[in-house]
């Protein structure tokens, strides 16, 4: 469904928007079929709302849950509506008092160039000079807020632990990995899906090992990088690698499990960890956590990670891709595992 | 082996103890001959030893993970020697200052029905008036310290919460059930492998709800027995109850994991539940414990479950197996699930 706008607009500010929306759901791999690409006339502002020109829409493996008809901790796509998400971008028409032209702005209305809604939708945002808006998505938002959760809250990690992240590449995996070195790890191990990848985490990212998992046994190399086991694992890859961290834990290790991008495609239901007895006879804990339900630390993370950013003792990577109308081929990517680092649509100015 | 005895004992105690030696380590289900029972004289005492004849042995079902050369929380049983185990035995002779003939003691000598040691090895343990020593081995003992800092310590039990109990009918989960219930749960749900169990469960222990797993889709009896969800879940089992309790479980649930006899035996490694991603979107939280690691709340255990038994508001079942030449019978028996309540074996007045 393609709507055009005939008319001229009422004001100077645009009134097309380009919106991602889900039409079927996916079978495993999501395909290009399952999703249209519709322009939408935006209709003139109401009263208390605002226009934002989005310029990094973010694509994030969670969404890819958000496609299947089940209930879950964020409520699943409506078919034949626009799809939401993290997205950061600039208001170009208010009728609101408390946002004006200009002002820079996080909200949820992703998947589009341009938003608009009540101005509540919209958090304004201090810029940070030199910092691109694009990291308000990951290195300085939620994602870097679920690294530090994780890490410190869910499996309280203390000095002289060794800790293993899987998944390390990517945006959320290569902040913990840095956050867990410079609070004290004894050993900080990554693992990763190609050889620059793990060439990055051991470079860029100060690891002290690396592996790529796709290069042989998963549990083998995790033991030899690992010889004096680990007592925390970050887990954002689920299946074979839970399983390999179980092996390696040592007792009273502690894991956060924050996502299984290795299963999400599965139509089968992959068989768990066959070495799940393990949890009780090393006194193991699990603990699964969405962000949503931690935003209380967003106050401690920023004080924290915001003077790591900017000192640079602490990176990051981003991989951008132009343009709304690639928006869907950058969220296939993500899950191809191509993205390193936060994975953004740069979608305006 | 067998050594017989062709001198008069020096003293008027018994100097014949009959142990339980493994000799070879069981592939899968353990068989006879993988044990042998032996008779041994045992020596004169050495100044500070005593000698113990064993009212009671317990068998459990964390022997079978003993008898694998593999690395766990109590180290295996060395292939030719007499296997340990809890036992509660009355002094016979004695050389030590710290116990006389007659005391009644607990100890980890088990699987024989003489114990000969340093007296350091024997804890000294009041008589209950009116209870049988076997107590010592299960309702006041460590089947029931399981249960309590597995519900209230692991799982963080809280007045209105939905609790489910695998392998409910065994010493460690009727214990939990009952306990749940006088903590103030809002539902207690318990899961057995007879009608007869189940009937027990409902009935004598009090669980609002039971169900016998063996007659039908254990997920679906699980969310037809709690159609609100769980929050609590204490793990006797593992494999595919775990996976129902994942299905089950409520935002935020905790699990406690206590054993898994149903996957001791397999010679395969089980694959495990399919669904570990509810971890994740649901933020729960799964934790094991092997009971050594918490001895220090057996005051506090003591204090609250002491005056239950007494008072008759916790009960308790043991199924006690007469003679020590049957203790491997009784083991076999566990692993069964012929047991209701505590399994013991008799092994002297």
């Amino acid at each position: 469904m393609t709507t055009t706008n005939q008319q001229a607009p009422v004001s100077s500010a645009p009134t097309i928007s380009r919106q991602w929306q889900l039409i079927r759901r996916p079978s495993g791999w999501p395909v290009a079929d399952d999703f249209r690409l519709a322009e939408i006339e935006l209709p003139p502002l109401a009263d208390g709302e605002v226009r934002v020109r989005n310029e990094f829409v973010s694509v994030d493996p969670y969404m890819r849950g958000r496609m299947n008809d089940v209930k879950s901790y964020t409520p699943p796509y409506v078919l034949g509506e626009t799809m939401t998400g993290g997205a950061v971008g600039r208001v170009v028409e208010s009728r609101s008092d408390s946002l004006a032209v200009g002002d820079l702005v996080r909200h949820f209305l992703g998947w589009r160039d341009l938003a608009q809604a009540d101005a509540a939708a919209f958090a304004p945002t201090a810029e940070v000079p030199g910092v691109s808006s694009s990291a308000f998505l990951g290195a300085l938002g939620m994602t870097s807020l679920t690294a530090w959760v994780g890490l410190l809250v869910i499996a309280n990690m203390k000095p002289g632990d060794t800790v293993f992240v899987s998944g390390a590449a990517g945006a959320v995996g290569s902040a913990v990995g840095q956050l867990a070195r410079l609070r004290g790890a004894k050993r900080v191990i990554g693992s990763a899906g190609s050889d620059e990848k793990v060439a990055l985490l051991t470079g860029k990212y100060g690891f002290d090992a690396a592996f790529n998992y796709k290069n042989g046994h998963l549990a083998r190399q995790l033991a030899d990088a690992a010889p004096d086991g680990i007592d925390v694992y970050f887990d954002n890859v689920g299946g074979e690698h839970l399983e390999a961290a179980l092996y390696s834990f040592n007792d009273g290790g502690r894991a956060a499990l924050c996502g299984a991008i290795s299963v999400y495609n599965e139509t089968a239901a992959p068989s768990g960890p066959r070495n799940l007895p393990m949890i009780t006879t090393k006194g193991l804990r699990l603990e699964g956590f969405t962000i949503g339900n931690y935003q209380q630390h967003a106050t401690a993370f920023a004080a924290e990670v915001g003077p790591l950013l900017a000192s640079g003792q602490m990176v990051s990577d981003e991989t951008v891709i132009d343009g709304i109308d690639n928006a869907l081929e950058a969220f296939f990517g993500l899950l191809r595992g191509e993205n390193t680092g936060k994975m953004v649509v740069h979608t305006g100015a």
